[in-house]
């Protein structure tokens, strides 16, 4: 692998042009125009043989690195404005497969609004697996919607089908960038978060200390195949998970819960049984 | 090493009480706040055994993760205003050393004016060398300054010495953002790189295809213990090289060649005795 080559070949074919880049790949660093204040910025990494498994095509590798960090941006009440890509990869890595992995990723993040506009590529140790790590930018459309601020009242809401993701949801997904946009155009959305680690646990990112989420297990749309126990710890759905005081459009949304005073030493998300289920999802480690 | 205690530790390590920061690491993303039009971003991956050696302390790698990344901002004529950074790490990996690492980069991020807002930490594996992946945000005094734009007429110049980096100065080194920022205000910069790749090397990207550099090479300030190949060919320096047509501060600088008029089938670079020295370097692959 040449890195220098593989670059330019990747650069080639994730030029953009899009007015707000004003220096794209090729320079010390790219440089983005824009007439907002604020920006968001995050950072994910896929590891292959851990995110996505060792056989995953890099058609559907590229597209799930963007993929799962635009859901993010979603997740802020954003839009993608730009994307930054690299990849770090053992000497024997294919150039084909290392290039379709990046042309997938460029096409999808053109396609969503955030175009890759710059990167890295090193080589790491012959054994090691390859890792994309995908840095995104977005700018918000009205103000952030931060975890950890629901209110006492609130509903509580998901978009689509939760569980079971890893059948192949996981590697084909949209992020919920259009709808978070209709949802925000249409109501005031208190917190938001997408659900990723699983929906006990993502849940109680959404609570306080004096706000506790009470979820109506039997409300939860379930993904064709799934269980209820895959609803709520599987992970990987990309969907959208927030309160409000204010009703959401019906088909972008399902009601399944609502959110309570929280008393001390309560947990912050509890079935209308009263089981805690704050802990249910994938442990990081 | 448990992903989400280890990086609450970090991030209470790292929270910036720097008010642009509007939303800093905990949620989806960071939101960053700011009243200029032009965002410079870029990207780079540091893996242990690779761009610093095995037995390097946490300290020096957390450092050089940023400054590698902060002296590309120096080299578009910027400022540093946010950084983004994520871990890679195989699952035997202390977590002492690791915060060591964050705590040391947070530190010398911090106090060069672009502290880590957000970040990620995934598990690699057994054996696979750690990765320190670094996203960096600028802003630009005036303009920035881009490669591939020398004039004919102008005289080449350096920062600081080169050759001999791998010594220690390719850890301890401090990006060159205080110099550039005076440049900027004193002269007209015209084109710019910061030397990583070897003199030679980096030296080809400031060339465009009317514009030949010309350098003399007993002008070049060696580094304690330099020989000549060592400057044209070690890279690491972190040095600014530049061209103008106006005389920089003699204390920043030294002028080492000059821009002249490049023919069809002459190399980018040249020695004053003609030799092509625009190869130089370290190839990437």
């Amino acid at each position: 692998m040449n890195e220098s080559s593989l670059l330019q070949q990747i650069y080639r074919s994730s030029a953009s042009t899009d007015e707000s880049v004003l220096i794209g790949p090729g320079d010390d660093m790219a440089l983005l125009s824009f007439d907002w204040d604020n920006l968001l910025c995050g950072v994910d990494q896929l590891i292959i043989g851990r995110h996505v498994s060792k056989d995953t095509s890099p058609e559907l590798i590229g597209r799930k690195a963007i993929a799962r960090c635009f859901s993010d941006i979603a997740a802020m009440g954003g839009t993608p404005v730009g994307s930054l890509m690299t990849a770090a990869l053992p000497p024997d890595t294919d150039d084909t497969w290392a290039m379709a992995v990046f042309e997938s990723a460029s096409m999808v993040a053109g396609q969503w609004g955030g175009p890759i506009i710059g990167g890295d590529i090193a080589t790491s140790e012959k054994g090691a697996p390859p890792i994309f790590t995908v840095t995104a930018f977005g700018t918000v459309h009205t103000t952030a919607i931060k975890r950890h601020n629901a209110q006492v009242g609130d509903v509580i809401y998901v978009t689509g089908t939760i569980g079971n993701s890893i059948e192949s949801h996981h590697l084909t997904f949209i992020p919920r960038i259009t709808e978070a946009k209709t949802l925000i155009d249409t109501i005031e959305i208190n917190t938001m978060i997408d659900i990723s680690d699983g929906l006990g646990q993502d849940a109680s990112h959404l609570a306080t200390d004096r706000a506790q989420l009470v979820i109506d297990t039997s409300l939860i749309p379930l993904r064709e195949g799934a269980t209820l126990p895959n609803a709520l710890s599987d992970g990987e759905d990309y969907e959208l998970l927030f309160t409000s005081a204010m009703k959401p459009p019906a088909d972008l949304t399902t009601a399944i819960g609502f959110v309570q005073q929280r008393e001390v030493n309560q947990p912050p998300v509890i079935t209308t049984d009263g089981e805690d289920i704050s802990h249910c999802g994938w442990t990081h480690g």
